[in-house]
């Protein structure tokens, strides 16, 4: 049944490391997963995926059922293998960007216009299940109903109880046995209905559980309760993945509340706009202050563009609009927040992870 | 007095190979040099130059004396700290893009407004060398006026004489030992004209010697004959450099007659613009037809790209956009060039130049 064997091997508080092994290959938690939306990390290919230390990289349905569309990429034996890259992939439902386009919703799914030609298309529970196992990444998501937040309760409450029908009705649908479905949690920030969600989200068993719905708009103070209700009500055994969350603070209150992997576009998309993370906080490469600094941005980064670049001649290659300079940033950044991930999972080991989370939060809980 | 040494090691007919040492390394020839204007490959880093086979990168004095300014990047130990790049490095002297800034232009120098800031700049031999000095690279040109083809002869005379006087003049003012100067054959594609601007700066005694404003508009049966003219007079002892010339037709043929080393932005634009070059000629890797083909740009070419890339993948980021089809192209474009220049080194090692330059010339000669 579970193509996904989730084994803790080490807890600290609620913290907790394990290994995840799919029918493709393993993979280690706590875990940052980088998103190639189109099927590419931008600016970066397969080549670049191990040695930023990415052991999951995401696609993007939405985007990819469009453009190249599923059926072409199952000819290519899946996005794994379309991607040239021999790691492991998840794909999310397409939902979150389908409810961005304020689509027509019914209780049997969407319809939606394509940004690309304007296409009216209709997509339900099974429909993202199906283009989802075209496109054949090791782990597919249900598709859930996501409001934005802050929203009315009878909106949250609408939300969860189509995500939940939904996620029957996807895991009635999908029949690929190598491939993992993820249920997902919501409720807004009300914790009662977080651990509703949740409960029935498992009664229904997935072979992971996604938190959905957090991280879009509220505050990480009312974030943070709202999750934990969630996490109460997910089995050990199964991996918990917070998603589309990957702001260093939420990072480790998430792992500390026991989350085992996360997705985020926010690392590559500050990093086209000359963001670093560093150990420090956020820099801005750009400025002025670093033009004859002939240091790494973050001396303490094992990633290969602090081992090779200095700050410098990062900041000549943004304020000549170079796109070198989207490139180098968005290595560092993924390959910083991996690293924050693995720091993670050794203090975790040696029983000192709330020391490390609050030397993040010093940093980074503004 | 020669900081580089040049040791012909097989010909064939006037094709010849060679490797050439420099204060900071050697490197093997025919040879191909990539271009980083403004201080990277663009959409590449330090890291990809060796895995597309660089052994020299080019930087651009105009646009680096500019922005960074040489002084910064001479703080950072030269170019190629700056870039991080420990392979060798060479600067043109700026005089190209200068030149093409419609310029006031006197016997002793050029007077020209900035694309950066709008400023007026006033620039010599003298200042070219000083600031390709302080650019640190293993290799810098001199200061030559290129007329653009067709040109009246006595605009190509005056450009001619004006490079021999600037010449002279930059050879004088140069003084880093460490570092080779090249001195720049123009004239035009009048045979007597090359010749004679060959011997001229011969005479005057230079590390290597570039031939340029070649590949400027002319025909490639109008430049042939012109660069025969000019390497008649060069001695052989010395590298042979055809500056700005980069397409695979102009490559054997240039090579056939004796040239060792060459630089072109084509490969690169030709990347960020959708065509491959591949052993059957240009393709425009964007054309409906590579959707669904699951083989490489060029199965012959080792490069990484064509090693894990399909055609159908980089298709589709083009079509949706994705900045990493330009890098994937550009990688594939540098190396595929290199390892032309590679199987020429081969071809002339084994005699057989003749054969290889015919293979090209039935895909290229167009
Ligand atoms: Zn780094
Ligand atoms: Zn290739």
């Amino acid at each position: 049944m579970h193509p996904v064997q989730f084994e803790v091997e080490a807890t600290d508080g609620a913290a907790r490391s394990g290994t995840a092994t799919t029918a493709n290959g393993s993979y280690t938690t706590p875990l940052f997963m980088p998103v190639g939306t189109r099927g590419a990390i931008k600016y970066l290919s397969a080549d670049d995926y191990a040695r930023v230390g990415a052991q999951i990289v995401l696609g993007n349905t939405y985007h990819l059922m469009l453009r190249p569309g599923s059926e072409l990429v199952a000819k290519f034996g899946g996005l794994g293998k379309f991607a040239g890259w021999d790691g492991l992939t998840l794909t999310d439902s397409g939902g979150f960007q389908v409810f961005s386009l304020e689509p027509k919703v019914d209780d049997a799914g969407v319809t939606f216009k394509s940004t690309y030609d304007g296409s009216t298309i209709r997509f339900t529970p099974e429909e993202a299940v199906r283009v989802q196992q075209e496109l054949g990444a090791d782990i597919q998501m249900v598709l859930d109903q996501c409001p934005p937040l802050p929203s009315p309760p009878d909106v949250v409450r609408t939300a969860l109880e189509r995500t939940s029908a939904w996620a029957a009705r996807a895991k009635a649908a999908h029949d690929r046995p190598d491939q993992a479905l993820f249920g997902i949690v919501q409720g807004g920030i009300s914790e009662s209905m977080r651990a509703e969600s949740a409960q029935r989200t498992v009664e229904l068993g997935f072979d992971g559980y996604g938190i959905g719905g957090l991280s879009v708009g509220e505050t990480r103070a009312e974030m943070l309760p709202a999750l934990a209700a969630a996490i109460e009500h997910l089995p050990d055994d199964r991996p918990r993945y917070l998603m589309g969350v990957g702001d260093p603070a939420s990072l480790v209150e998430a792992v500390g509340l026991g989350v085992d992997q996360f997705d985020c576009v926010m690392q590559t998309r500050l990093g086209r706009h000359g963001t670093a993370l560093t150990s420090t906080g956020r820099f801005q490469a750009k400025a002025a202050r670093n033009a004859e600094l002939d240091e790494p941005l973050d001396a303490n980064c094992p990633c290969d563009v602090c081992a090779r670049h200095s700050r410098g001649y990062i900041r000549h290659l943004l304020q000549v609009g170079e796109p070198t300079a989207s490139r180098l940033l968005s290595i560092h950044n993924v390959a910083w927040t991996i690293d924050l991930m693995n720091r993670m999972r050794s203090a975790i080991e040696a029983g000192r992870f709330d020391e490390l989370r609050r030397e993040v939060l010093s940093v980074w809980d503004t």
